[in-house]
């Protein structure tokens, strides 16, 4: 008897990609049917029997290989940038013609992060006081880090709609930048330290208490336990998902 | 034009009474009708015009004072222990003869002690492996908290529910005690430190990241805000509801 | 048998000198022969048999009082500011006729904050990346903390003894203020958190390791024990020495 | 013109050698003269020009490798284990034979763990409790770490010279493990969790405040540092020294 999820992996030479084939041979509920880089044609995934499909490719490729999945009634979870609004508008019109194929598209694979994002983002409006903190290794070249805005603007979103009054800050004396940067009223303060990778601590603070809540990002490993997670959970979440929170029982 | 809420606290002059007071006081949509102390007839509170109720008294006289609030017609917020299955029985039965009026008895009414133990119980069964870290003054009896083994069993409770595996240990060379109390297959750790009062680390990691859940307690003035919540939502809460956190909009 | 020490607390009324009071008199080794307040002649000083003195009073009484503690060779511990260099010139000078009485000067009696610093600037020449993070509560009107950029200046100076290079930074892309506030080439960053008093993170990074050095104060009461080893060594250390670490065995 | 350090590693192709080659040719101050496997011959090390000389091979041929090196008048530094009593007697024999060579002998070369060990004992006399928690990825078959215990020991031998008192402790209800291992009165904690590599906290805590000293060591790559840090002062400390702390500037 035979019921692993045969899986195709596209982008399979690339960074993550490699590591994608990896996880899926390595995971016991699975078998990996076809690995495929940039010039591998897509009917391979047809003749190979593939149902799931990982896109682990390029903004220019990422579309025609979703599509392809879809039309041939393959389920495909997507970690490659470049989906805007059309690209997404024109998916969510060819999955309305295949209503019990899933589509997943996830800017962020690592469970840690995305569970502290949405964890800020609850916890928001009950504390006075809200910060964050990132930190990463010197060769970063933006501050603060995506991730460390995003998670302000959602903090600063679910405030906002909570009613809940701006972190009060009685400074008047400041030394130009040691209050860290503003994004949407939340201050984010960039750490870059020799010998880190990147992490992130989201501080709120109230009356006699405080709630920390840190994610540590020590390896691109770390994303592959969310790609399997899509992976097992797509087939059940018909349409398209932005977004692994989505699979993750948050509201129970 | 008044339309703040009267409020009235009972227990008023022990230690939370006393806080709660004082909050209530300085909250800006409330109006504190009456403090009643040990020997204060109940009868003060109808006369006073009391619509919301803090019971923050003891376990001997908890139940009495809030079916007295409930055959009121108001509603309560309670932080007194002692409420066993069989007052919790009668009490949800009275409930059902006023099903307008609504009562929150909460253990614990610190905001980010209640959010840190859900968010470790939603997050505990995405990673291989999770501890607990408690840190008290070295005046405390008893190790582990009360809390932590609470957040152990309910994070123990979610990954059997999702049928994670149990976290790793390869250890096999063990000074007693190095690898702490094991509470439901999960390993807590009690800190003793002169200088804290209560802190506690939930520590979540798989491969190649870490989460972890802070949280701080200073002063019992941290419970003062999740009274304030509890009477601002009892209203629209009616029947009986046990624990803050179903107050608290983590589910949307 | 008697021979505990005769200390007299100036300042005795003030909130750090009522502190001071109640430790001098809990301290088994200590008996309190006078705590006097602002307008109390010194004269008791000598009347009462103080041979130690701690002056926690106001910049415009310490010196008087130190000179006529020294004047009657009492020993004096000092936690008063004000002492600029024209004061330390003329009480060195005062000291040199009085070759056996010591007197303490310092700016910080919390020992884990004053270790805290040392420890910062020994480390501070071996690795690469050297930032600050203070944390305090948001009544606070300058930021970042003076303990802060006074660390960051003694780590920049041992930095700088030492021929360390700056920290690497790629940044090209920064929101306003994300990096932090430059103090002598190290980057200090102010977070305001309600619940919060006084706290600091140095942290200190190079290839494959960081070490963090944090110190947390919670209470005015933390500075007791710095006060009483002050008074206890005092006798030890003839002339003037500025700063608790002096008396702290650091370097043996 | 040339003074680069003509260096020599020994054990060129295991683990840390072959991370010690790299850092040489990457040092600008040094020059790689002969990187030696288990069957190359030291004469090698003569004909090369060797002046400065890394040990990295394995307990049966350390002590060999060392003693040629000294008999030819090369300084080295040794990072290899089974340097028990004996050989050291016999090492220092030899080099009173040698008044000019330096040997250092290391058991660990991360700058940061031996200054957190460092900063730990020293601290640990000015604080009524003191407590060790360590972390470790979950395949480590031992517990405490190494690392661990020889902190405590550390830091329970500065007590005791100190005269402080055990750690103030008021469990009477503990369930079994809790409060940790006992490492000469003090309580030593151990996290086991995937994604971790090897970290350490060291909690210090008094009335009011508390310090904490963390190391994290994320990579063998934190080792080099201290290599070339040793290699570089090898030179001014003739005779035998044992840890690296002894070269480490603790003390001015």
């Amino acid at each position: 008897m035979r019921n692993k999820l045969p899986v195709a992996v596209l982008g399979a030479t690339g960074r993550m990609g490699s590591e994608a084939v990896k996880a899926v041979e390595a995971a016991p509920d699975m078998e990996l049917v076809a690995a495929l880089g940039r010039n591998d044609p897509l009917e391979t995934l047809v003749s190979a029997g593939a149902r799931h499909v990982v896109d682990l490719t390029v903004p220019d490729s990422t579309e025609a290989n979703v599509r392809f999945a879809v039309d041939h009634g393959m389920h495909a979870v997507v970690g490659t940038t470049g989906w805007d609004a059309g690209r997404l508008e024109r998916l969510t019109a060819l999955l309305a013609e295949h209503p019990e194929t899933g589509v997943l598209i996830a800017p962020n694979f690592a469970l840690g992060s995305v569970l502290a994002t949405a964890f800020a983002a609850k916890a928001a409006p009950y504390f006075e006081s809200v910060e964050v903190v990132e930190l990463h290794h010197p060769d970063k070249v933006d501050a603060p880090s995506g991730t460390a805005a995003r998670t302000a603007e959602l903090m600063a979103r679910s405030r906002a709609e909570a009613g809940t009054a701006p972190s009060p800050d009685a400074t008047v004396k400041e030394l130009p930048g040691a209050r860290g940067a503003d994004v949407d009223g939340i201050r984010v303060h960039s750490v870059r330290l020799r010998g880190l990778v990147a992490h992130q601590e989201v501080l709120l603070g109230g009356e006699g208490e405080q709630l920390t809540i840190r994610h540590d990002s020590y390896d691109r490993a770390s994303f592959m336990p969310g790609v399997l997670l899509g992976l097992r959970q797509v087939a059940e979440h018909p349409g398209l998902t932005v977004g692994l929170d989505g699979y993750l029982n948050l509201n129970a």
